[in-house]
């Protein structure tokens, strides 16, 4: 079973995915695996991948064989593993527990070589629907404190395999990152009674020059201060921190102006390799006042060096007012 | 000038380097530098590299030209400028500041292909005194919050020159990263008396199985929860808080356990692109109890992406009681 572990000193967790277990020469023969040859995510190849959990399109016929426009099913190699307790325990001065989670492929199309400016709203919307319906029913397991929904684009991004696909992880602990920024966000409301990604919303919409897109219900913008070039947030424009809560005409917006935003990336940069991360709400809790679900899109165009691993600052040489003028001068007729 | 720009909800900051100002294209043409042609590191380049702030082993010769057996320049495409006021201003809800710090390249030695397990102990330890050098003549200028040292080798790990150096940047303000182990640190040692690194080194010694190598003075090992495969932390074995501060012996010390363990790993992977960090405390700090320098060495193996990016968590495939375990058992006659 893989072990969460935490670091004594600075509280960072990693994942110990012990069954994955590489020695040095493991890395040294692990080349490229994209491109080229099989693929289990293809139609025909179901029986390749663990059983489904959540297939659309396929109304009339049995699981796990062709005729689906998505589907949803456990990663083959999961960081975290479903069955068990969480048995938290010390070693010493150290502390670790379980790797009890879920991990789940999200394959967003039936088409290889589909990648998502290519895709129609009708295909894209399937996407979002699935991140929502995997997020009611994991919610339900009281062990999950938190659930990440993100894409790996591209090798250079992490992407193993070529076959679009989104990734969820469901993790027994709030993640440190989401914790900084809920409790960032709150402590801002405490002392504002203002959300600040509405607050953001609202400088962005008057200063204008950091906009990439944006529809009735959506706006896309490049942040202030982004790790990489191009950097991109996407956002709902009132206040809502779950994502989960949306209703159907947003669910449709949102495709819309998602669509917008890829493809203008797109054709900015053909083919970049990013990353895009779903924040959102902790399943099961409330309504928060402070907090603001957003999508955070990452075009890998930078590395993470020694300068950003020893100090957590990044280096951009793109600024964002840039990075947005260029995204929203874009012709995409 | 380069801008320094706060996110606004979590406080990481960034550098938009807006002088390398890039646009899509310029990330499309960016292609291999390393390897091949001409070296600007080498002897005899000297004068394409801004003019030396320190060189070793060149006693009776002028500056800027060969006989050098070590050699500290500007970088010549700064993340940061040395001259100018640092002038914090705000931006509606967003701060922001001047580029202000030193960004240097040390060049560790004259030859084009040596690497850190090649060298000789004479050599290598002129890097860790350079080191020292520039860290003491930057600490007296009081705009400078922080120094960090670091060392990106491989193009994968970031290095753009493949002529062995290392670099400094001199920071208007103490890192997240940095402070966040900082005050992590004294919250343990206002709680225990002690020091957290120290106790770390205690449980390392008494357990013994994340234990590379050791000597008088230094320990190497895999630290419990580590972000990659093969990730060390380099420790002095006694309670020392800042780099500054070891003596002559302590030198030749850290570069032998240093140079055993960049040949423990070379010969593990063989080659393998690698960032390291420096952490020491902030220039002009007292001596701190609840801090201990130390060196954290990351092979470049896995990769950051989507869930690292969204949750602060790593995924690592290699337990560090593997690593520790392969890394001890090389036999390097």
């Amino acid at each position: 079973m893989p072990e969460l572990r935490r670091d004594t000193i600075i509280g960072r967790w990693v994942i110990i995915a012990k069954e994955r277990g590489k020695r040095p020469y493991d890395f040294v023969i692990e080349k490229d695996k994209t491109g080229g040859g099989f693929c289990p995510l293809c139609p025909g190849n179901e029986h390749t991948t663990p059983p489904e959990v959540l297939a659309y399109g396929r109304p009339n016929h049995s699981p796990n064989g062709p005729g689906w426009t998505l589907r949803v099913v456990p990663n083959k190699f999961p960081a975290l593993v479903i069955e068990g307790d969480l048995d938290k325990r010390g070693e010493g001065i150290y502390d670790k527990m379980n790797g009890i989670g879920a991990h789940e492929v999200i394959i967003d199309t039936p088409m290889h070589d589909e990648t998502i400016p290519m895709m129609s709203h009708g295909q894209l919307i399937q996407t979002f629907w699935a991140y929502r319906d995997r997020m009611v029913d994991l919610a339900q397991d009281s062990r999950f404190r938190y659930i990440i929904v993100f894409k790996n684009f591209g090798r250079a991004a992490g992407a193993s395999l070529e076959h679009s696909h989104s990734q969820l992880i469901a993790l027994p602990i709030v993640p440190h990152r989401i914790q900084e920024e809920i409790q960032s966000s709150l402590h801002y409301y405490e002392f504002k009674e203002r959300c600040i990604f509405c607050d953001i919303i609202r400088q962005e919409k008057s200063q204008g020059i950091r906009i990439v897109c944006e529809n009735n219900d959506f706006i896309t913008i490049c942040p202030f201060a982004p790790r990489s070039p191009f950097e991109m947030w996407l956002m709902p424009r009132r206040h809502q921190s779950s994502y989960i809560t949306m209703d159907d005409n947003q669910f449709h917006s949102l495709t819309d102006l998602f669509l917008e935003t890829m493809r203008r990336l797109d054709k900015a940069l053909p083919r970049v390799p990013y990353n895009y991360m779903l924040h959102t709400a902790p399943p099961r809790s409330p309504f928060l006042e402070h907090y603001h679900w957003h999508i955070e899109i990452m075009p890998k165009l930078t590395m993470v060096a020694g300068f950003e691993w020893g100090t957590g600052f990044y280096i951009n040489p793109t600024p964002p007012e840039e990075s947005a003028q260029f995204l929203r001068e874009i012709n995409l007729d």
